[in-house]
């Protein structure tokens, strides 16, 4: 699918009565569209969980799988900042799914990051060319998937857990552990390789269609060319920025989950909660009450702040990419510390608007078929990607003696 | 089914060889009991949701539903501390099993309080020998049911929802609008009788085995001596205070789940959770981990004074009790304080500490089979009973210039 | 004093040999200057409280009370973003003094914002010839200083508390109570002018230097062109714009009490601190201990969303600046409410941080030489400005339903 | 000064016109009394700061000083849980001079616990006899001071910093590192013995009259009489208990300052407090407001944990005392975590309190002349005894694995 972001300008040596030049594609409005439409389902998925293969190709039909390639590859060379937009506007009505389709540009990130100028050429083409919907299965804390290397490449056998949007994915990253170099290293495959078995296992009580189950290996060729980053091969700072993708991706996801809930609230709200009999005369309508209005307040004071700083570190981001190989230690930990920062606001944001918005619309709101519940369940189950706990650390030991945080797949 | 607290001494013309004395019934160790048989199931039946038949039985055969009888009637003549407690154990393994046994206590505490001697003797021994399991039909903020005054009774026509624990029921309390005494009487009547339906519709993300939808009267006769409040009668201080047993059930609830998603991960962590790669060389197990303890310890002191105060407000309620119809409109506004402090603490400990678990517990804590949410989803539906915010308003109030809370159905 | 932020352009017909250009004046390193400077007494002076005549001669020599005249009377034309950033490093080390340097700025702009143009003229010139530091007298919610209207003009008669900088003052804004109009009216008089006494009567715990107690009026003659804003006048946007300068202000105070705060513990626990005994082994020194790198991340994602926010409001508020006679009571709500965002996020900053750093720092960190107990006391004062709670409400109550803030002195 | 808690029985062999029973000393009368009279001073005293002689004086014929002597050495015998009462009511008034009331029964305990039967018999004889007012210098993180062992006894020089209530004392607990037995030992001594020097250095920001500045040892010579603890001599759980009658005497200090905190906003709000303007129409009063209603509801459930914890933390102790010689590690430990519940209770009550009062009762109430802020100050320098966090810790790894703290100073 080719999309442009501004109007493809006509050929000089067109008809003479020239077509109007199509609508450049503007990201954030299709994302809204793709919003709206996964919202008239996402209560009903959420319960059923599993495959969401419908919307997954509502998804590759949006555009929105193109925005991260850059333009020389036929992508839409969007921006993180845009395409951290998009994952919010999504995820307000479905996180799981925006967890998809942003979790897919990750895997492009990892390409433009640590891909050679082969591979670049060859998968972002590719995955332009036939609308390529990525997933991994690279989750570095399961130590089960074995590369062994071999002429001209390796054999892949074993497992992983946690496989983001491997249901349904045509290409996956892998990640596999080198007995030989004594490391890791990453690679590309398409998912339909011999000897890869996906499994529709994720079962999570939230974010209930991430499509993020365990995916086996049994025997699987990997070329060279497949290879990423080498087990032997010390990664790059521009490299281990991938990380960081990873994290500016799930602190949207955050942010758009505190937004949606904040709107599921004020909608209910206003449409269909009555006023506590208790309260005072003047408190016609549930907005009125005072104790309302404080804790919406409180909500507003959570979500400005994970908007303002998510923001913020999606240029930061942005900055990094335009350094390219020239990205230093020093710049890559301080975009890690930005986005830190932005998901540990955020992370409170989504849990805490969740948790508490019930406060305020009462009892007859759990009713299961407003789903409002599904906020709390899909941030508590996102949010856990990597402890809270040990990105505050970071963030506390940098502010007292500058150090910054080790780069790894987390931070 | 007779049970009894103390062995029942034996008559003196009984044989020479005496039979040894049959063990006094300990409802503790049968609150433990029923709880460790609930648990075996209560992740399944908290997905499955709907009527638990069996379950129901096995609180029959507890003997659990004697407790709040007195002696005289047949009953434990059980404490409300004892009580809270069974509830609260109970809580800890299946919460809405523990609101259905903790709410059949409130009914019969609501014939004790508001019944003439002739009703209590009457229901009181019925309930023993029939082995009645109750539940009500008196939501007050749900004003549809009516009752048409007639010859020697009323007429019941409309409808109640949030109808504790109906489904399933011997016999329900109701509460109706009696239009010509323009206010609310409060009645018993047995849930087979003529023209009561009750549905099957409860359908909350948690408690999910509540049984608590709605209930239809079409028709339906009531008897004066069914009338255990007429609307014309103004309720006595010993009367309302049915608000404080029921806010005093809900609050052992709130305290049981603490209690239950406490013990839930600490079984993890003891058990099944990894330490994170990124914390300190002596962290060998996840106990270790110095942000798990530190959290560990502050949902210590989340619960333990939630079981202080729920302990100290069961005997203030157990000493009004004991005051009959001496009862004072000041001393059971200082019971409404105590239980309104221990509701709002305990509340906080169940809601923070079902959310907060996962930040120790990880993601893969987060698998539908350990069903570790529902902590979160029981409390979250169950403390919408009332809304803090208007407690902690009747807690302030009072604490700055002495006015007691209003007498309602729910302080 | 002349200042310029630019180089001033060197005239053409000037002689060959052409002496260096002037460096530009550069607020923020004025600002850092000035900072330091107050730094090496501000414990000291906290403890003595009273006026500080010699430090208020350093921030008239700093050049930093002509930022927010307009180049065109002979000022700095600074905008508010700038104002706001000196303001905040200022507060970094002495908050009261930094308060009376931003309620300068907030007379200015109460000039530009409701005076005509003559009076912008006559008083702006003035307030650059005689390096004029600016008081007021203008606390709304004391209603003790009346206004009679007299020919030509009024006369003043009462007394005004909290009346901040007014103590050393030159010149004063004041408000007073027109019983003829039935409103009040805003003006400006010199601070000797005959019948005005200023009292040094400011003994709040915090914010010791900020001259801000009880000012009274004896038969005070007001000419018609001393008045801004006449009681019979309805404010317009524009003028009522006046409140959210004062907010933008407080909110930079508390901001760079949070920083103060945050960079007086890292200074400490660098280099005074000792570890906890009963910490583990491989915490060498206080800023290694994983509570103390936790609660310091805690502390850095409360100031950041702070800083941030109050970097955003300050744009808006030079945005709604430009609007001039144009902005209408939306874009003016706006700005209120993104100032209003920003002060109780700054707010919590302020207070919490100065109150838990004391956790990591420990009991040595409280002897009075240290002085650290003043970040809490400025901010505690400080902080009571207007009450948080109804800020929260109009932030809920606007993200509830659109409600714009009502404009007052205080929002 | 001897006093009976119970009127002393007449002889038998009296006169026939018996006298009346002297009134039985009540304690709590007498504290209500002590605290009456200190109260008001209290706001002046915190500002001097330095010693309070002349109250000292009070605490002296208040009687307060034999509670915790037991009754065959002629003191009161008063269970630690009126002991606790009694430092809780006076720390409501001064929270200063009650931490120099418990500690001066702490260093009572110490005997109690550690010394041997001639030495509880000498000291605290004396202690009655002569009205002793007991002080320590033996903060354990101090290891400046140093015991060498002499023929018969030891020679300490060296110095004591945090030496509670040393300032006016006539005994001291002290605390020695005995090089040869590499550990410290703990003893008695008069503090007018040759060499020792109580230096009136005490200056932190709250506790201002706590007299716990720096003791210097010159050549002090100590008998084996004066030595309660050898370093060479494992300490017995029982002589471990004394860290908890420390910090049960913390705790109730912590508990006095939140509710003398909550004392004084009520009687602000209730006498002089003004509804904020922009509240609604049925706020007559600054006790009407929602908000300062919710509040202080929040207050309330913060200090009645903290009251109720406390409580029972001292029940706990008193049947630790009781069980003396025959108390073992484990029953130790289960009280130590007690009372380590109860001050990270009381403490949070007392900083929160302290800090949130000024949101209710507003900028008016921050003037010196109502002292408001030394809440905060005085429980701001007192909760860091020692740190929440580790306290927390300990907590936290008792609740997952069993661990109980182990006996230190603090734990």
């Amino acid at each position: 699918m080719h999309l442009a972001l501004h109007p493809v300008p006509a050929s000089s040596d067109g008809p003479a009565h020239q077509a109007p030049a199509p609508d450049p594609f503007d990201p954030i409005a299709a994302a809204h569209d793709l919003a709206a439409r996964l919202a008239t389902t996402a209560v009903e998925r959420d319960r059923l969980g599993g495959h969401a293969a419908r919307e997954r190709q509502w998804i590759r039909a949006s555009g929105l799988l193109a925005l991260s390639v850059p333009r020389e590859y036929g992508g839409l060379g969007a921006s993180w900042k845009t395409i951290a937009d998009v994952v919010r506007i999504v995820a307000r009505a479905d996180s799981a799914l925006a967890h998809l389709l942003g979790f897919h540009h990750l895997q492009i990130a990892g390409i433009r990051l640590a891909g050679n100028a082969r591979q670049q050429r060859r998968l972002l083409f590719e995955t332009i060319e036939h609308d390529v919907f990525w997933g991994d299965a690279l989750n570095p804390l399961d130590k089960r998937l074995v590369a062994r290397p071999t002429a001209g490449g390796y054999v892949l056998d074993g497992a992983k857990g946690f496989a983001s949007g491997s249901v349904g994915s045509d290409w996956l990253t892998v990640c596999a552990w080198d007995p030989l170099a004594h490391g890791s290293l990453v690679a590309v495959l398409p998912t339909q390789r011999d000897g890869v078995a996906v499994h529709a296992d994720w079962n999570a009580f939230g974010l209930r269609q991430a499509d993020s189950g365990t995916v086996t290996f049994t025997n699987v060729l990997l070329t060279e060319d497949d290879v990423l980053q080498p087990a032997a091969r010390a990664a790059t700072p521009q490299a281990t920025l991938r990380a960081q993708v990873a994290q500016l991706i799930l602190t949207n996801v955050y942010v758009g989950l505190a937004e949606g809930a904040l709107g599921a609230a004020r909608g209910y709200l206003r449409r269909e909660a009555q006023p506590w009999f208790a309260s005072s005369l003047d408190v016609a309508a549930a907005t009125d009450d005072p104790y309302v209005q404080h804790r919406f307040g409180q909500f507003q004071v959570l979500v400005r702040p994970a908007q303002v700083l998510a923001d913020g570190a999606a240029a930061e981001l942005d900055d990094a990419f335009a350094r390219g190989a020239h990205l230093t230690g020093r710049e890559r930990g301080e975009v890690a510390l930005a986005v830190a920062e932005a998901k540990v606001v955020a992370h409170k944001a989504a849990i805490e608007i969740g948790s508490q918005l019930f406060e305020l619309t009462g009892a007859p709101s759990t009713s299961v078929h407003h789903g409002f519940d599904r906020y709390w369940r899909d941030a508590r189950v996102h949010t856990l990607h990597d402890p809270v706990d040990y990105k505050l650390r970071d963030i506390g030991r940098h502010a007292l003696d500058g150090t910054l945080p080790e780069p790894t797949a987390y931070a």
